[in-house]
């Protein structure tokens, strides 16, 4: 599934339980008030924080990259459904920043009290900019330090003090006081991994976090991003759908471990599992660091805080911080033999799986059976959930006909899922689960029936020929993502085309589905360095509005590769084995070594799959009858 | 010429002459101080000022790449001749952060006074981590404001505040008060560049400037960058070696120009030249700055003062800042046709220089002449000054034989520049020129005599492979530069073998070899686009230590390509027509389309060098002998 660098969707969680929502200052305001009263309540709260404007990012206090409904406070405040947000209200204007895949449907959701604001374009005008240019000399602007980074409100704070503007930080959320059928977060218990399904317990993590904290003079380390938090103690949550999370805080010292979490998320299980790990109430925490960072008054003790902290919790430490992206990002990001060997399995099965899905759908386009787009996603979902460890999918299933999949990022509306899937129409299904043991994620494009054009055979063998390309590159240990996105890219390139997202991300071990580090030209950082035992996906896309959307994506694992030099060089191993359609591919564009490449893929996948089948009971021989035919050379 | 990601290399200016340093408050220190001494009465100064520690990065006011003499302030108080250096000095310490270019050297070139710190090492530490762990609390570090950017300054500033120390600007260097012996600038006079050479004159480069920080909501653009400077006014200067520069400062507003520098650089002709421009001397800057930053109180407006400009000339529009890359950098990348026709010329001429050049040299190597490699290099250097419109050399000549060509910066040292080039060892030249119609930079590996090492044609096709690769690029027009890099590396990786510099940048119009755009994985910066019309170089390397050095270097420009889906996208096309030599080619490594490439530049080659040369009086016979051999089909 594609990356995006901003937050992709959110996603509407279907399994909001109790969680309460903080004071309700305001109590009459419900759902149904209208864009302008709810303005008109946002703004009497002004005086009394003695603030000129109010900034709203559309985020959570993690910096997640999917939102809970719970955090979804720009869709209550402007109507506004996408995930790029950055809303600033003033006693007279309400703005809304958002990017180029959003302008229509901003400004179709959002009431004449709005005004959309464009991210990204020429000339953009940044919040910033727009209040030097708009606003009185010495205005106060506030913003909620609980979804703010640190980061971020250090920075556009320098910015505005510079011109004359003061940012000031309002605890709890204006918008919240008055949200009164704000909807509740869900409860589920953790989920609990053992050092057998992680590879090493959380003992031995807590020790290397903190072997690696010494090497940075750090006495101790905050936490906020909830898969590091998972990642760390072997546990998972569900309180923002697809996304195995729960909300917490984590604390490591050079003796101690605190997490702070709702306990009611707690059982015996969980508890024992946290052995050691200090465990305290969610809402503990602020006081909690507050007063962990009075205590190192006097010590020259210093603090890692990672730069997605948000600002008051990073404020505590201001005085003793060291910032820089979160160690457990790396740690994370390179998986050990037991995941590894996990998430080997895990998308074997998912790949049977497919297989089975992809013959299913042939018959039913075949033979004409009445079967529409969100039918054909349904499916797959519900054959997922018979693969053994099958916990969740991953992200909602892209199921997409004929144009809707030039929509990269295609969500149904307005009854377009009725559409039907024929052999007329282009097919694009993008979808992947959580297994106990891995998570997946994959892409195939396919047109049943062979009435295929020429110029979809021509888009999609270059597709094909991008996806090659790439899993057949070797390149030197850890360089930085951004560097391999455009070799893909060539194949394409010559024919004048192109796509607009990231060419992969990584994928975590039974966690997010998106993880760092990427290959993207979209985004840089130090810290994105391609390592042996990442995982992560290759996907390159060509979207032709208004015909079709080709996306053909793999998971791959990086490992040593075998170079004359004997040089430390990576290469990528396919995690995903699953045919990827013949029928459609034009020959005679590929070069010698795509042929030998794709031929090697299918037969590797044949032999994969058969061994995986032959463990399993009951007849297979249709589906074994199918690989045969769909792994063939070309 | 490689590009550096922080300045190469410094350049030890022959020509200086008459600028009278600052005042020299202690008068008794020569060069002949031992570092110690230095040290000590630097320290000195400390009280006075009230500081406890001094910061002194090797740079000059305007960021310049090169560094005059007169700059080399590190040099004077270290011993360092190093290019990237930043300076610490505390009341009982003295360090110096430099890279690993110069671990080496900075150790033995510095006394035991000094501490050596890596910068770009892994678990380096920062200048501000360190001050943090070794300096009391409460410290104040002092800063030159004329040489520390506002963006540093600042950056840095926030956060030595934030851990408990405070940055303190000192004006008047502390090195510069008892730096007795320091040279002088030199002090050539103004060149001036008519509309005709540069296709805009001055006012209309003015005009357009205005126009664009309309756009930005700007009333007036600071200007310190010495080539934004040169380009904006068609002017060009001598006071750095190799750099077409004259030390100046330029504030353009809505309506007026205020250039300041040295009134002794201009004659009536470069007076008349500036027309409208009011001309100021060099050190009114400041002064005439304040007041000007004084005279917008109580306006609302904002000037644009680009990211490189000094603390000392940022802090004067702090509250009033536009802060974003120089506008004049891309105007200045996008070549016009005038611009373009004098580099095409210039670059052809430069390469009828270099055909004869390496024609002589294979004559005198074959023929067992006693060329030592500084001879070898001096001839080319004297070859191109015969050439028409011929200025000054573009940067200092890389003549470097067998193992010195793996130092990707070789200078000479210890009389190794006495080696002769031989039919046993490689030759590897990098030279260009400043024409008065366009700047050159061009890279030949060359093994007379045919008695290669398998080994090393293998290498070398690789490296031509990688030039080609690159040059047969297409790509989206205006992508940044860092996209680019990796595809030409493929041909490498598959041997488990890289280089460790950039691809390529961008070449000024008679103006610095290195400007931006550049196409290198080492420096991501948001503004770093490939536009139509830029003039960039493509040159890969290979380094085999103890061994031999390849590197192929040819300038090209950046031109639209005919794709077939009709979308902007570009092409490069060679500007630099020289025969890569034939005879240290392994042809069985080529692809198809490497042979293709290489025939048709050869074939170019030839008839664009005998167009040339048939203007030319005289008997060009044997050149001409020569090119067909050089150019003959592989």
């Amino acid at each position: 599934m594609i990356y995006q660098p901003i937050r992709l969707a959110f996603s509407v969680s279907t399994k909001q339980l109790c969680r309460i929502p903080g004071p309700i200052r305001i109590s009459t305001v419900r759902w149904m008030a209208s864009p302008i009263e709810k303005l008109t309540i946002l703004r009497k709260s002004f005086d009394g924080e003695k603030i000129d404007a109010y900034l709203l990012p559309s985020t959570d206090a993690h910096q997640s990259e999917y939102l809970a409904e719970f955090d979804f406070r720009v869709k209550f405040l402007s109507g506004f459904t996408g995930s790029n947000a950055f809303v600033l209200v003033t006693r007279d204007k309400a703005l809304l920043w958002t990017d180029g895949r959003y302008f229509i449907q901003a400004e179709a959701q959002m009431s004449g009290d709005w005004k959309m604001m464009k991210q990204a374009v020429p000339d953009a005008i940044t919040p910033t900019e727009w209040i030097n240019s708009n606003m009185a000399k010495g205005s106060i602007i506030g913003f909620d330090p609980d979804i703010m980074t640190y980061d971020e409100a250090r920075s556009m704070g320098g910015r505005l003090k510079s011109v004359g503007y003061t940012m000031k930080a309002v605890h709890g959320n204006l918008v919240d006081r008055f949200w009164k059928d704000r909807p509740s977060l869900p409860n589920k218990k953790l989920i609990c991994l053992s050092k057998e399904e992680t590879g090493a317990g959380v003992g031995e993590k807590l020790t290397r976090v903190r072997e690696g904290l010494k090497g940075k003079q750090c006495t101790a380390l905050v936490l906020l991003a909830l898969d590091d938090i998972m990642w760390t103690l072997n546990i998972r949550g569900g309180d923002i759908e697809y996304n195995p999370l729960a909300y917490s805080i984590l604390l490591i010292t050079e003796s101690d471990a605190h997490l702070f979490i709702d306990p009611a998320k707690l059982d015996d299980c969980s508890r024992s599992h946290l052995g050691n790990v200090s465990i305290h109430g969610y809402d503990d925490a602020k006081p909690f660091l507050k007063k962990y960072a009075q205590s190192l008054e006097g010590t020259s003790a210093t603090v890692f805080v990672p730069g997605s902290t948000n600002f008051a919790i990073g404020e505590l430490f201001e005085s003793r911080m060291y910032q820089s992206v979160s160690p457990i990002q790396e740690m994370k990001a390179k998986k050990n033999d037991v995941e590894l060997t996990g998430i080997r399995r895990a998308s074997i099965r998912d790949a049977v799986a497919l297989s089975k899905y992809l013959m299913w759908m042939e018959k039913q386009v075949m033979g004409g059976a009445d079967l529409t787009e969100e039918a054909a996603g349904k499916k797959i979902d519900e054959m997922r959930t018979h693969e053994e460890k099958f916990v969740d999918l991953s992200f909602g299933t892209i199921s997409a006909v004929g144009a809707h999949a030039a929509l990269p990022h295609y969500h149904p509306s307005n009854g377009s899922e009725l559409v039907k899937c024929t052999t007329s129409e282009v097919f694009l299904v993008d979808s992947g689960a959580h297994y106990r043991d891995g998570t997946t994620d994959v892409t195939r494009t396919i047109w049943i029936g062979g009435k295929v054009p020429a110029e979809f055979r021509r888009d999609n063998t270059l597709v094909l020929m991008a996806h090659i390309d790439m899993a057949s590159t070797v390149f030197p240990a850890g360089i930085n993502g951004i560097r391999l996105d455009a070799i893909s890219r060539q194949a394409l390139w010559k024919y004048g085309l192109d796509y607009n997202h990231g060419l992969g991300h990584g994928v975590g071990h039974f966690l997010n589905v998106h993880e760092a580090p990427g290959i993207s030209h979209r985004r840089y950082t130090d810290s994105n360095l391609l390592h042996e035992g990442t995982v992560i996906t290759i996907e390159p896309g060509l979207y032709m509005e208004k015909k079709w959307g080709i996306r053909i994506e793999n998971v791959y694992e990086l490992v040593g590769a075998s170079v004359p030099s004997g040089a430390s060089f990576l290469a990528f191993r396919p995690l995903t084995w699953l045919p990827i359609q013949r029928e459609i591919i034009d020959c005679f564009l590929l070069e010698e070594r795509h042929k030998q490449w794709l031929n090697e893929y299918h037969s590797k996948t044949l032999s994969i799959q058969k061994e995986e089948i032959s463990k399993r009971s009951g007849d297979h021989s249709e589906v074994l009858q199918w690989l045969e035919k769909a792994c063939a050379p070309i």
